[in-house]
């Protein structure tokens, strides 16, 4: 192959990192889809590959240009030897203990679920082979993702005791062009192994609150709006629901979202100013709160979408239009000279109206698009900044007047409030309201200096001139 | 340079990888656009350049802080030579021979055309200048992308028939934080060579069945719809052509093509189910269709995206507004007390047919969000199934609810059958049922049960029992 | 820990790049926000890190793993030291200059704004410690991007005297998954820390082009519609500004800014042609146009998504209903027999227009997601330049001829000319029509031949044949 390459002018083993003419045997266990699809890469990647299987004759189609022997055989010659079969089936390892001894055994298993042994496979591994070195990682790749995804910059996580084995397993990942984070001693197995059953954790929150709020502004209003014209007029106006009333559910549920997705940052700043420090953590709740703020935006956002299309398609509702041509034939009956007189307030309000919904929905959207991943990390971070706090406060600001527009002329008319409750909509501006007084507290000049001082690492309680001095020095 | 660093207390060298006190120096033959942008990449990235030109003093500028001499000087005192000249003109290496011997050459042609030459250019290459080691690769980055692009994570090929050649070109390669794929021998050369000409190949299909069933739904429609009209009734209605048939057309040829998306994952199971076995191989018109079902999926988005705003301009074409104020106008004249009569279940079912619509809708761009390269691979691979598999068949659901509530009453009437042919969106459900209901037949207890084996490795019929429990064995 | 590993049957060292038994220890100057996440990142990596503090035992809490001790302590053992420190506090390290000799130290330091020091800092801290090897870089990433966000692929930048301290530097950094650019020596300083302080700069002028048009177009229109109706004819329609007037206003600049945006490359053609090469460069101001194109671009974007939403809530207008239900009543008033009667003509051109908007739109839309990030890397040149230029000339002509479609009967009548000035989509179509017009002259077969010839490294005028056909030869 390399038989061509006569180095006669400068010798060209200098060159490479690990250069030898031949290039590393590795060796894989297990001759299912991950195990397959892991050698075909490697192969690609230059590497040489070596099976082990029970059967060496039997274990069906192995990717071209690898080898399948006996597992004592396949293990003797590689340095790395990758474990591509379940758990259950990991009690022959104990048998081969001796060949393994001195080798890097990556576990690459993962379980169907949670809790279901008393120890990480990996651990488990490393008990039946105490004379290698096991590493704990690559499984959040799948049989799918190797054979036919671009694995470049994907992150994968390693685990293990040995920092010389977990080193060797890097540099395989690396050739992958995968990226390798070291999350440290073989304790992490477990932590490893649950990352594939991962199901949105991060959205489990967010989308609770976006349900529970629908759930309870969709029954408030079922009372308010359907139940209380049966109730009070005799009149069935059920047919409302589907449209008219998700219509009001949904705008309010997405602006609540907002205010909660900007409450926590201003909660924190007043934790910092009462407390004088930023060297003090926040309640649990608050930091928790405070990571999932990107999913409560988008789940906002998700709902404003909701209510711009259910918006869009009222004209061309039925009931809208019954409802528009029985008030001209109601005008013409009742013979007026002129149909509805042109209130020009009206006009200016409903423009009004609908003018701060649409840029808060297009700063919505413009937030919305810097939370993809590829667009958020071409940002510096006082561009991320800018868009996250200044964009997305005065996204919350219009999103608000839009609501304060649209009960202007309600607000103090007894019709508003059915059976004594509010309406929905004024129900909805108050944690808005609450949050932009708040921040506008924080804007006052003697309240940022304070804060920014802080942040800066100045504390108002003195724990000694010696480390004030500290905090202001270092970056 | 260097000089300052005096290594008093700990020696610098054992640090980096090559970290000899100088950079390496690599060889460009060519100061073309391309020639000259590699040649700046690799000075920022650190190495030393050396321009290899026929004529070294009329060569044109070349980056600042590379040097240019002729091709013999260049090629000496360098170990890699990049070949930035057309095909056209390899035939002065020939020449060179003598002096290339034993030396790195990545050929970086492309060719304008598929197939114009019997050989690959690298192949070619190999043959003009033997006692090289050729390198085929880096040949998919413009020299725009070289000047102004992010390189990094970006996925590069090379080939060649040295191991030891490929190792140094990818070392440079990932000096210059490309990702790298080894592709094998030269023989790939031309595979390579082919990669920068495609354009959209996994496209052509989708788009092929995109543009046939909107042309067929499109000549059906003007049939039944506007020749239909002026043949029976003698009225011309072709106006309709631009809007209202366009909306007719777009919902069913986006419903048919997302109920296409899904259609191939069920026969692929069923296949399974009736070989008992997931090792052999689909037949290839499945394979090639299950290749190119995210494409299929964003075409139909597509068509929903059109679908949608042709439908929120409904209201504001005259056509409407014109039927609109004729029906007022018409209902005045005849003078009847109520101008129509509210129809609740009308009210229901319109109301109904638009909330399945602008759901269906949400959950078709959540999917296609999910398609986004960055954001698909931030997902975990039961996350990535969820949302394509679970929310997926959800969305064709939904729509096909929506299809079929857009004619419950109408499947009866005589009058929907003009000229003895069913309408268009009765056509369109076709494929979906058929889809839901086998996805449906496969989520019986029974039929998933034996699914999941056959996933995980279980064969019907008996290959020995031997490779049973291997196969049961593997990850 | 690594006690385990007994290389019995191969020996583990030669795998790694660095595998010594133990990993290498790096040095933090500082124990703020930077320095303690730097730190907790490179222990996750595997590094061993020491802290050096000036008084070790109150300066806080530092990431589990690390040990502090004093800056002279903890210089000495370690190779690299990251000096997280303000530059204010910069003059200490003079005093550890000894300590520090031949040394290399990262200056990770930002300012809080450009130009407040005569000098860079690390230019000052070369100055400080002239023994060392002093290297300025890392200094886009922040505290929290460090602690939470994925490094994988993120670009940083790197400059110093010395390419071998550059080498360490950047090893780590790769280790980091970052992925790593040189710009060369310490003179670059300034440039890379004033990275951080970017705030949109590529934006700055579409944006401002954007606003110059907005307003030009918002005053005409506002005193062709609605002062002139209050000065000619006494009639306030001031509540037209909210919406009519911002309607008119969106989509006149986002025609202006696409074809602003395909304005440079037609430009550069015509300046390739007449000078008959492509080798000198273009005027500076076309140079900084032609980068800007892709945010020109995403701006007319933007407004023609505003112009789109604007237009979607026309219907549920107070003032269009209240026209709409107006003219009803006035039909019936003066007793026609039909209320008006149906223009063919004119259902054919509103549906038209209609539907030129949407599909102007629909491709709009496509441009703007293939230039997301993720999506864009995904394509090959040729993908990329079919897109943008084929998709983008046809989206051109397309939202032209959308304008056309608007005035099409309007251009001859004298009441569109208030006060001798013409209406604002005129004003709009002239360089959309001027760049279709310029790119129709560059699709002649003469022009695009010798354009082409040019863009190959052809040249007319005559600068000896040589260079001419070492031009035709690179690639």
């Amino acid at each position: 192959m390399s038989g061509e390459v006569k180095t006669d002018g400068l010798p060209l083993s200098p060159l490479g990192t690990a250069a030898g003419p031949e290039p590393e045997l590795l060796c894989i266990f297990g001759t299912g889809d991950l195990g397959r699809s892991l050698g075909q890469r490697l192969l690609q990647t230059g590497y040489r590959v070596v099976y082990g299987s029970r059967r060496p004759h039997s274990c069906g189609p192995v990717p071209q240009g690898a080898q399948v022997r006996s597992h004592e055989a396949a293990s003797q010659s590689a340095r790395l030897v990758f474990i591509c079969v379940h758990r259950e089936h990991y009690d022959f390892l104990q048998t081969l203990a001796p060949q393994l001894k001195g080798k890097v055994l990556v576990d690459l298993s993962n379980n169907l679920k949670k809790d279901i042994y008393p120890e990480a496979n990996a651990v488990y591994l490393q008990r039946l082979v105490p004379g290698a070195a096991v590493v704990k990682g690559l499984n959040t790749l799948s049989a799918w993702t190797l054979q036919n995804g671009p694995l470049a910059g994907k992150q994968v996580f390693l685990c293990g005791d040995s920092a010389e084995a977990k080193q060797a397993v890097s540099d395989v990942a690396t050739r992958l062009s995968l990226s390798v984070v070291d999350r440290g001693s073989l304790s992490a197995a477990r932590e490893l192994e649950d990352f594939p059953l991962r199901l949105f954790p991060e959205w489990r929150l967010p989308l609770r609150v976006a349900l529970g709020l629908t759930a309870f502004f969709f029954f408030y209003l079922l009372i308010r709006d359907v139940i209380y014209a049966y109730v009070e007029k005799g009149n069935d106006i059920s047919f409302r629901i589907m449209v008219s009333l998700a219509n009001k559910v949904f705008p309010i549920v997405s602006l609540i979202m907002l205010s909660l997705c900007y409450l926590p940052g201003v909660l924190a700043s007043f934790f910092q100013l009462y407390r004088g420090t930023k060297y003090r953590c926040f309640p649990d709740w608050l930091d928790r709160w405070m990571l999932c703020r990107k999913q409560l935006g988008l789940v906002a956002l998700g709902f404003a979408f909701l209510h711009a299309i259910y918006t869009f398609i009222i004209p061309i509702r039925y009931a809208v239009r019954h409802k528009l041509i029985s008030l001209v034939v109601d005008e013409m009956k009742n013979n007026k000279s002129t149909p509805f007189d042109f209130d020009k307030t009206e006009a200016w309000a409903t423009d009004s109206f609908y003018v701060m919904g649409i840029l808060g929905f297009f700063l919505y959207v413009l937030l919305g698009l810097s939370s993809l991943p590829s667009v958020g990390s071409a940002l510096s971070w006082r561009e991320f900044t800018f868009i996250q706090s200044k964009l997305g406060h005065l996204t919350l600001v219009i999103c608000t007047v839009h609501g304060y527009i649209y009960g202007w002329n309600k607000f103090l008319r007894p019709s508003t409030y059915k059976w004594w409750t509010p309406p929905g909509y004024m129900l909805c501006l108050v944690v808005p309201s609450i949050v932009l007084v708040l921040k506008l507290l924080l804007l006052l000049p003697c309240v940022d200096r304070t804060v920014t001082r802080i942040r800066q690492g100045w504390e108002r309680t003195e724990p000694g001139e010696e480390r004030d001095e500290i905090k202001a020095t270092n970056l």
